[in-house]
């Protein structure tokens, strides 16, 4: 499901650089990885590597590839249980202790769909996507989803068409100053600058009755790069399917949210599921949108509105008419999630966690096979390494996720199934998805960045030569370098040219599996993904994401598709041997510390820009620099902003960053000594300590997630807001929730620490 | 033939921001305009003012477009031989001592060409605009030119077809890195980043054997607004015409460099011509080049490049065969320039002079009558007040240049035969060219700032009913307060919410008729023009220019072809009357002190970038960071910059601003009560000081470029350099350049510094 790769570890909006503490910088010399300093482990764990690096085979995950994506596998479709079926047979056959699990999830099917233009002239929208001569695979049309998001709101309306760009919340304010009001009308909005379910969802906020979404050429197709079947892009007829079921509510079944899907649960009725739209909704592709874009008159957009496709875009006005209509078939069906587990020979009772999902929009090989066959060969390789007798000393569990497609239903059941037990066992959750070929986008809890960076050191690149590490610091230092670069960039490129500094990960948002643990339980994660070279998105959630598209275009030859595979495989197995928990906790709080600072600038930003506002408000400014033919109206007024008391806050980093510290300082010490019955009592406090960072309290308006730290913006969907109960606070002008969530993510903070600090003696009784 | 608004005063990258120095903040207080404080003075100059606005009648000047437009009125026309004859007969009707001066310049027309793709397909350019029938002034098809760029070298060339993008020095560098190249290869570029005679110049350079230019609709086309007739935006089959001589080196005929094309001047051979191109070059439309860039196939274009046609773009490889014919007529045609006079009564040998021209590439309704009508305006409201018994102190010289489209050959020819009369009389030039709706552009010499503020301040916008300046200042403020802002942006908007300053203006460039008074002779300059609403350059130098056109789109009810005249006339009428010249070199000495600023700034940020790219290559940061499908080479290496001594410019500088100072201060004082005699040996030093400026050592390898503050950049054709002799050496990567003209225009400012002392001795004999 996840969307586009994020171009580089810690290369979103929400990156942090703090320096590391010198204790930190100490550590990454007297203790490479927390937990594992001693040679002889290092090098038995070398070996472990090297002999699961041999047993990961590339023509039998491009063959996988090929028979997982053979048929349609949507949810509840045939070839998805197919596709249970053999995954459940594989980890049995590798030596795996495998089961599924089931649930019963809402999961509205299309029964029937218009939408035509009815004045001026006439057209009716196609709303399915043509088979490729060049790809057998296309040929197979039986039981592919047509143009559809699931959790839309059935209707049948016909009114006026409004384009609102991307239809993001300044869209909205654009067109008011324009004196363009939505209220009774139909909006189109191009796919792209955020999560597809803020659409709609805006849309009905602003008062219109339905949604059409399209994907501009401009986008992923043409203008971006040569159409499928002669290049990555998306084809005039392609559409992108996809989920509009409001996961920045909460993620899972809308009829049961924060708690499992079970057959007998209690559910909501699904007029009152939050998560559900109230207004009809299509994706069509841009052939299909042309001809309504085109019909469009009144003024024209205003400046980067405009897409590729060849026709001036208007805004629209006059007399266009529109009807759409969406009918489904809303009904609870079956979905499996097969769970592989390996017991550990020390500590049983901790759980590293590894998932990818398996169902599709369609066909799927890059979404989600690409992901779910490098997890296959990395449980293949393992189960081969356990038949050679090594055993690791915590238990595995490899999942293969049913149902992320709708709304990470899969995964989010089965944590909410699993919270108690996977809030006392689980020491971390590795994910991946859709991947491709280039460079390693690392995205996850900072705790596990120096694994992470440690991990990718060893892995080889398979174009250069170097390790995955080098050439992400490459792009790094390339991207800092140029006349484009930000404050960001540049500082990124400082960090990516001294190899003595770990690359940062990117911020956690949401948009695929690792959501329900580290959201809602606070459980450390990582999420994994090749990209940045060839694929463009063109056939994402499309009939054209083929086997012989990913083998053309995503990743020849398979050459990332084991990179992959063995940079999730080395943080698994390192994960499950390490003789205390590989954190560093240092990372985290220098995380949070630059978090906080971001959140203080933030306010300060946007104190002083309101207070400009007013200025050029009150001196006419917006209307005397206005076209007077175009602009209507000044933007709307901004509240001014209170200075708030992040002392709290600062004290609370000041503790986390003081307990952290000491704890990495004392494990580095005493790691390789500590007696195992030490080592659990130690896994619980620090287990303890990362999910103290998501208390029940949750945050407003939605609280079921619970992480203080991250969470997936309530206006951005796929991408995160860090310390998001203030920071949300202030870019939405709440005020009293800053005041109190400064308050409740300190409590957080210093909840961590304390815990660490029980840790620290553990390790050190008497410092 | 100016291409595009600068949307500001002072909105190019070259604008400048040195706060007023204290003396010069102080006279603002003391001394309004200098020269010009006395109460009785400034309210009769006020009503002269008055009764000049009363004159200026719009429904008139929409009637002189009319007719001026009415026919193909390019140089060597039949209609622009009528216009000539129109212009010099209501000049004279309005009691001006008006005359003809002609010139015999080398102007080739075409006789025949031929542009078709050979293979794949094949195709052949139509190379014609066609009529549209909702605008009759384009039915007149005969004696319009069709595709043509004047000045390219002819030839008959069959080659394979290479895509450049705008074909800047730097698109050919990331050519390079894909391993792609153009020798013997015919080019095609889009127009856009430059001036287009830049893009032959450098292809002929890499070896291209041909040139193709093309408007694509992302830069003026249907993606920017509704074609013509719908909107204002470029139609398919629209090209755009224009010179390629090689105005950078040298404006005006290209076989009389430097002197007047008399016809008995001495001529350089055809083939001798520096200016002229030695590769054939057509203009062709979206509508043809959409044929030939299809065609093209090889890479994908660079992230970009890509324009808004309905296709991907390629850079081009395998069979492409396209086949490129110019044959033109060589021959030379007679050019008129009218040159109006009235003499003025106090000092008849200071001239203040305004001109516009009135040749066109078709009908030209904008480019140029939108500013040939503004100033037959002038000069008819001037005339007026003559008849009613007022008189200029100064002499009132106003030319409706020829022959602006080749090379700006009427004024460089005329200005080259009057250079020793201008160097001594002219107190400074007023231009104007193509002017629309909306925002004041004012572009010019900084001595001439305070006296166009205190204009802006006086002339009424018509859309907002507050002054023209105010309406800037508004547009400068909004400009600065966006989150894309940069911090020149940020700096002229906190110039512009203070009302004490005044608004800098655009350093000069070229691209119109004040090139020969201020590039050549050193004589100050101010370019004026309305933009930033409506027009969008979709017709620029097409056969769509009509009259039809500028009333619906550039300026409806002609609304500001009013507010250019008053602008202007204002201007001239204040530097006509004013008891001595209304300079301010406080202003002059800020700009340059700013300028050099900057060149120390760009020195430094290049030895940066060059220390950081030497890091870069050899890290090999540049393969490891690129797809190696598509990246063949690193970037070229930049030479070391070495530390210039800039301590001569800078003493000059410190001596320029005490010099300009104390005169500031001095006239302030004394102005009112000079006699005239000291007013007109006042005239001498000044006039002196500001062409001290252009030595006549020129630029290196263009010395008909003397001007060492300004010049049109080498490489960007119509925006400014400044401090050129030095910028565009530390540019080129030319340090003993470099270094030699830090001497060179150091003695400059030194000695324009010494007239300003001298005269102040004049002002002030016993300070």
């Amino acid at each position: 499901m996840r969307r586009a790769a994020l171009p580089a570890f810690g290369d979103s909006i929400m990156r942090r650089f703090v320096p590391s503490a010198l204790t930190a910088a100490v550590l990454s010399v007297l203790c490479p990885i927390p937990g594992q300093p001693a040679t002889e482990h290092v090098s038995a764990a070398a070996d472990v590597e090297r002999r699961f690096d041999s047993a990961i085979d590339p023509a039998m995950m491009s063959a996988w590839m090929a028979r997982l994506a053979s048929a349609p596998n949507q949810v509840g479709s045939e070839h998805d249980a197919e596709n249970a079926g053999m995954l459940l047979g594989l980890y049995r056959e590798w030596g795996w202790d495998a089961h599924v699990e089931q649930f019963q999830v809402l999961y509205p099917t299309p029964i029937s769909e218009t939408l035509e233009l009815l004045t001026p002239g006439r057209f009716k929208a196609t709303l399915t996507e043509p088979v490729i001569p060049q790809d057998k695979q296309t040929w197979k049309t039986a039981g592919v989803v047509p143009a559809y998001v699931v959790y839309q709101g059935d209707g049948d309306v016909t009114a006026p068409l409004v384009y609102v760009n991307y239809g993001t919340e300044d869209d909205y304010d654009t067109l008011r100053r324009m004196g363009i009001g939505v209220k009774g009308k139909i909006v189109i909005a191009r796919y792209g600058s955020g999560w597809r379910g803020l659409k709609p969802k805006l849309a009905a906020e602003h008062g219109a009755i339905g949604c059409i979404i399209y994907s501009d050429p401009g986008d992923d197709g043409y203008a971006v790069a040569d159409a499928y079947p002669d290049g990555p892009a998306r084809p005039a007829a392609g559409f992108q399917r996809g989920s509009v079921g409001d996961t920045t509510l909460y993620p899972g079944d809308p009829l049961t949210p924060g708690i499992a899907a079970t057959a007998d649960a209690p559910r909501l009725k699904i007029a009152d599921a939050p998560s559900i739209l109230k207004i009809p909704v299509l994706p069509i592709s841009h052939g299909d949108a042309q001809h309504f874009l085109a019909a469009l008159t009144g003024p024209v957009v205003p400046y980067g509105w405009e897409g590729a496709l060849p026709i001036t875009y208007h805004v629209g006005a006059g007399k266009i008419s529109v009807h759409l209509v969406v009918k489904s078939d809303w009904r609870l069906v079956t979905i499996r999630d097969i769970v592989a587990v390996m017991k550990g020979s020390t500590f049983p009772d901790q759980w590293v966690l590894r998932g990818n999902h398996y169902d599709a929009w369609v066909f799927g090989a890059t979404d989600p096979m690409s992901g779910q066959v490098a997890l296959m060969a990395e449980a293949r390789a393992i189960g081969e390494l356990a038949q050679h007798g090594w055993r690791p000393k915590r238990t595995i569990v490899y999942v293969s996720w049913d149902a992320e497609e709708p709304t990470l239903t899969g995964s989010t059941e089965w944590v909410e199934a699993h919270a108690a037990e996977l809030k006392q066992k689980a020491i971390a959750y590795i994910n991946s998805d859709s991947s491709g070929r280039g460079f390693l986008n690392a995205t996850g809890s900072p705790s596990l960045e120096h694994l992470v960076n440690r991990v990718a050191a060893r892995v080889t690149d398979p174009e250069t030569g170097v390790s995955v590490l080098e050439r992400k610091r490459a792009q790094l230092r390339l991207a800092g370098s140029g006349p484009d670069a930000d404050d960001d960039d540049r500082e990124l490129a400082k960090i990516a040219a001294n190899p003595a500094r770990d690359i940062p990960m990117a911020a956690p948002g949401s948009g695929t599996d690792y959501t329900a643990f580290l959201d809602h339980l606070g459980i450390p994660a990582v999420d994994l993904q090749f990209a940045g070279e060839g694929d463009i998105g063109g056939v994402y959630h499309s009939a054209y994401d083929t086997w012989s598209f990913y083998t053309r275009y995503a990743d020849p030859g398979f050459r990332y598709g084991p990179v992959l595979a063995k940079m999730a495989g080395h943080i698994v197995l390192r994960l499950a041997d390490a003789p205390v928990a590989p954190m560093r906790f240092g990372d985290l709080a220098d995380a949070v510390s630059g978090y906080l600072d971001d959140v203080k600038k933030l306010a300060d930003e946007r104190r002083e820009t309101a207070a400009a506002q007013a200025k050029l408000l009150s001196a006419h400014v917006f209307r005397l620099a206005a076209d007077p033919n175009k602009v209507k109206a000044p933007p709307a007024a901004l509240k001014p902003v209170p200075r708030f008391d992040f002392a709290p806050m600062e004290s609370a980093v000041a503790h986390l960053r003081r307990s952290a510290s000491s704890y990495d300082a004392a494990i580095a010490l005493r790691a390789p000594h500590l007696p195992p019955q030490d080592a659990a009592r130690l896994f619980v406090l620090i287990s303890g300590a990362e999910q103290a960072l998501s208390p029940e309290t949750g945050l407003p308006g939605r609280p079921w997630y619970r992480n203080l730290v991250y969470a997936p913006g309530r206006l951005t969907g796929y991408s995160a807001k860090i310390l998001p109960g203030i920071r949300e606070a202030i870019e939405e002008q709440r005020w009293k929730d800053a005041k109190r969530y400064i308050a409740i993510t300190a409590a957080a903070l210093d909840a961590a620490a304390d815990r660490l600090d029980s840790a620290r003696r553990v390790v050190l009784p008497n410092p």
